[in-house]
């Protein structure tokens, strides 16, 4: 939707994007499904997940399957009258987002046994795990409209700048989030131990330190957090303000994000859906 | 190696087709790093698979950042002078091997729980698993060199016989290879009842029904086989006359491959690297 969007608001025919869209849909469900395997989460999408119906091994296949599919739609770009050097610059630009999701993978699953995570190595996570992509989305519909590198350029910061507030919102979920609207357990990031912004807030700031040695305690248990300790937590995170802290950062990239497009001084139709769609994204409660 | 020489065979600069060469090694180790995961094996050149020494997540995440880089690196040739429509080929040319790799790898893995395995399954299976990467390696090679469809397609039938002959010797020697020169133990590929050709021939034979029984039966145990019954297998395999057989395959499918190369009708220094190549290739003893 984003890469459609986006190619529209450059001024292009959408239906040219539909190839590149379709890979960066089976790109984004290439990495769930290893995603899945490497967490060990059993349901995605409310669904079994692949590798828990048919196994690691074909999971890890399934996976593979999808990323080469993913470059194969790339190849019907031509078909749709995206010339040759649009397509490989396109193309280029999905590749470098791929490598950076493995990068920011790596970083997500080291993260796990850390507890000296700061403020830049976590922006840093999250802009390759999600921002990336977003971004990536959002340049290739642009690319297979226009030649405007400014253009181009305003469309991937939007896509950046959506991605973290929509990554950092989702961590603001992931603890504070309606278990009725969001259909997980309550505070499951923090039951998991992530290390979360509002979390990576606490044990790095400085008017924070007993705040900071409380939740190293508690994070320092073994295995997942009971239900006592998930309270402790949440009050830990509450009384140092990390909730408030997050949500003005979801904020900050958010308006960002609208200040990139407007540079981009392109008005239309498609430009007013992409800020619905962001403002939906954004106010997205699941 | 293969996609170098199939360059300069078809008249290119072989240095024009290094990034190529590099993508196609790139793909082959995501493939195998994955494969260790897979098939649970522990060690690989004689060193410690990348999932038994940093886990199993870690291994699936390397192999994606393997896939990833190696279209990375087809991005470099039109900084060798690739021309666009030239580099457009040889990437599409890889994204089907790619695929045609997850397909061969799913048969693979399901023949390990089948018995009814047909001669021209176990066929499709090598020919994606093993032999679809080697005929684009060469088809890579010479889509850099030349235009000239009879001299690729050419190209990718020498790769294409030598990867089912590659196959099918290995299938020889995980049989009958000496461990003192393969580095493994004695008939591993009878130990782990894999369906390889002497096996696929014996189930298929309409003269060997008597053999196929009774390779049935020690199939049917569970878990691997003990020496005894790897004795009892090796001496159906060769009652069967199973061994010759493959040999004769091996050799038909290295006659082909010489055939197609001869077929694309150019001579030069090059393809006689490549005809020697091959041969030591299939007069590998390990």
């Amino acid at each position: 939707m984003l890469c459609m969007l986006s190619c529209e608001a450059a001024g292009g025919d959408p239906r040219q994007a539909l190839p590149a869209a379709a890979a960066l849909e089976l790109i984004h469900n290439f990495s769930l499904v290893h995603d899945d395997i490497q967490d060990g989460s059993r349901f995605r999408r409310g669904r079994r997940a692949v590798w828990d119906i048919w196994g690691m091994e074909h999971g890890i296949n399934v996976g593979d399957g999808l990323f080469a599919m993913a470059r194969l739609a790339l190849h019907r770009l031509g078909g749709r009258g995206v010339p040759l050097p649009r397509q490989q610059r396109v193309t280029q630009a999905l590749d470098r987002a791929c490598l950076a999701l493995c990068e920011g993978q790596y970083f997500d699953m080291t993260f796990e046994d850390r507890l000296d995570v700061d403020l830049d190595q976590y922006l840093w996570m999250i802009r390759h795990k999600t921002a990336v992509l977003l971004a990536t989305a959002m340049k290739m519909g642009a690319l297979v409209a226009t030649d405007d590198e400014a253009l181009i350029d305003a469309h991937y910061r939007f896509g950046e700048n959506l991605g973290m507030a929509f990554q950092i919102q989702d961590d603001i979920l992931g603890t504070w989030g309606d278990p009725a609207v969001t259909g997980k357990s309550a505070a499951t990031d923090i039951r998991d131990k992530k290390k979360t912004l509002p979390v990576v807030y606490v044990l790095n700031h400085p008017d924070e330190r007993t705040s900071a040695w409380e939740l190293i305690d508690l994070y320092s248990q073994e295995g997942p957090l009971n239900e006592a300790a998930i309270q402790a937590g949440l009050s830990i995170l509450e009384r140092a303000g990390a909730r408030a802290y997050a949500e003005g950062q979801a904020e900050a990239y958010y308006n960002l994000a609208f200040e990139s497009l407007v540079k981009g001084d392109m008005e239309n139709a498609a430009q007013a859906h992409l800020c619905e769609l962001a403002a939906s994204l954004l106010g997205r409660e699941t």
